[in-house]
């Protein structure tokens, strides 16, 4: 902690919340971009834009085909093996060596923010003092109602953004409760901004709230709950499967 | 239905419901895949085990922009400009031909149960006569905390069946409220199995429940919303963009 602040200090791609602690640690631990992230950050934006193209095509059946024995060759061709880098299942200490780890995983590999995640728009995401701030625009691939963005889409972008701002309160927990309210229709091909806020923190619950908007427009908002969890529980949950509450 | 029932009949990959009016337009028109949308989703599928395959890599970094290049070289191939298949923004009647062309839109396209789409794992799902049901498995590209499903993916998966739920009513609204508890972690890699059911309608107010479990084990449950739509308002908002309301 260094001693000299309660409350954590954030950071542009500190995603996961690292806090007070990024000192100890190197703030350089916390922001750093590797040249391997970003060389997994330019794959998954050419996939990105492949699927894109394939979203917008008047390609023929044979088209199609081609593109997808084409496809299946470069996968033949990508290396097996992924490096180690598991990190702890229910480790959410946001002081520790391993809460860097996550962090740096989230940023890169979250299904909404992560870079290197070709299903994630991606949302960029920026830390402010007091409040999480992200921009995304959505195309045809999150397209729900005609010419708007999915509801669940929606609500998974608020997820995102209120698990981010209750790390303000200096702890993390997983969601408890998310509760999204849409307010009107959340445009296509328009940026949209979200902004959350920590509310409070009363024992182990963490409270946040969040906004979309579409220009001026609010398209909906949300009320989070995070619940900091029992480690050992959770653990046990996820080892024993989900059979285990039959037995 | 030709007439004999008020309700609705639903029948496996009817996403948005399209009920008793099918065999007006003949049950065919909204069953039938399309040659066309096979090859969408075989395309799509390939895009997907690529994707699989970049997540799990221990691709070097001249690997990975050799991979990208080769991407970017598909991609190019691909033939722009897409069928003109437009939906009527804010046509959500569940008695007409447009309403199959939606259906059939977001069976293929939707960003969760989309075979079409390769951001979507995707989620199959069923139509009972009174319920939906599907089911999943998440691999780590859905990652949120440790082991676990996005939390955020958890309410969104919720909100497309939900979504399909409600047209159980024999009508179709935008969620206006989504409600997700988290009651215990949702494991990746494992089947997941969501179950969604209307419970009452008031008026313009559709409210259905659903609920997740791995195995034997509830993970999460939620209560979704949804209002039948003033077609005319929400054109004129989608018309109008994001600036509108600051005028």
């Amino acid at each position: 902690m260094a001693g000299d602040s309660a409350s954590p200090v954030f950071t542009d791609g500190n995603v996961f919340g690292v806090g007070a602690t990024a000192n100890a640690f190197g703030v350089d631990a916390v922001l750093d971009v590797t040249i391997e992230e970003e060389a997994a950050r330019r794959a998954a934006a050419a996939v990105r834009r492949l699927i894109v193209a394939l979203s917008a095509t008047s390609a023929s059946i044979e088209d199609l085909d081609r593109i997808a024995d084409a496809v299946d060759a470069i996968t033949a061709s990508v290396p097996a093996g992924a490096p180690d880098d598991l990190v702890v299942p229910g480790d959410f200490s946001v002081i520790s060596d391993t809460a860097i780890r996550q962090s740096h995983r989230l940023r890169e590999r979250s299904p909404f923010i992560g870079q290197a995640n070709p299903v994630a728009p991606p949302m960029h995401v920026v830390f402010t003092e007091d409040a999480i701030e992200a921009t995304v625009t959505l195309g045809s691939l999150f397209e729900g109602p005609p010419g708007c963005v999915h509801g669940g889409f929606v609500a998974a972008m608020f997820d995102e953004v209120l698990g981010a701002a209750q790390v303000h309160s200096g702890k993390a927990g997983m969601t408890g409760r998310l509760t999204v309210h849409y307010r009107s229709p959340t445009p296509l091909n328009e940026e949209l901004r979200l902004a959350a806020k920590l509310i409070r923190v009363e024992g182990r619950k963490i409270l946040c709230t969040a906004t979309l908007h579409a220009g001026e427009r609010l398209c909906a908002d949300a009320e989070g709950l995070f619940v900091t969890v029992n480690l050992d529980k959770m653990r046990a949950m996820l080892e024993a499967g989900g059979g285990s509450a039959s037995g």
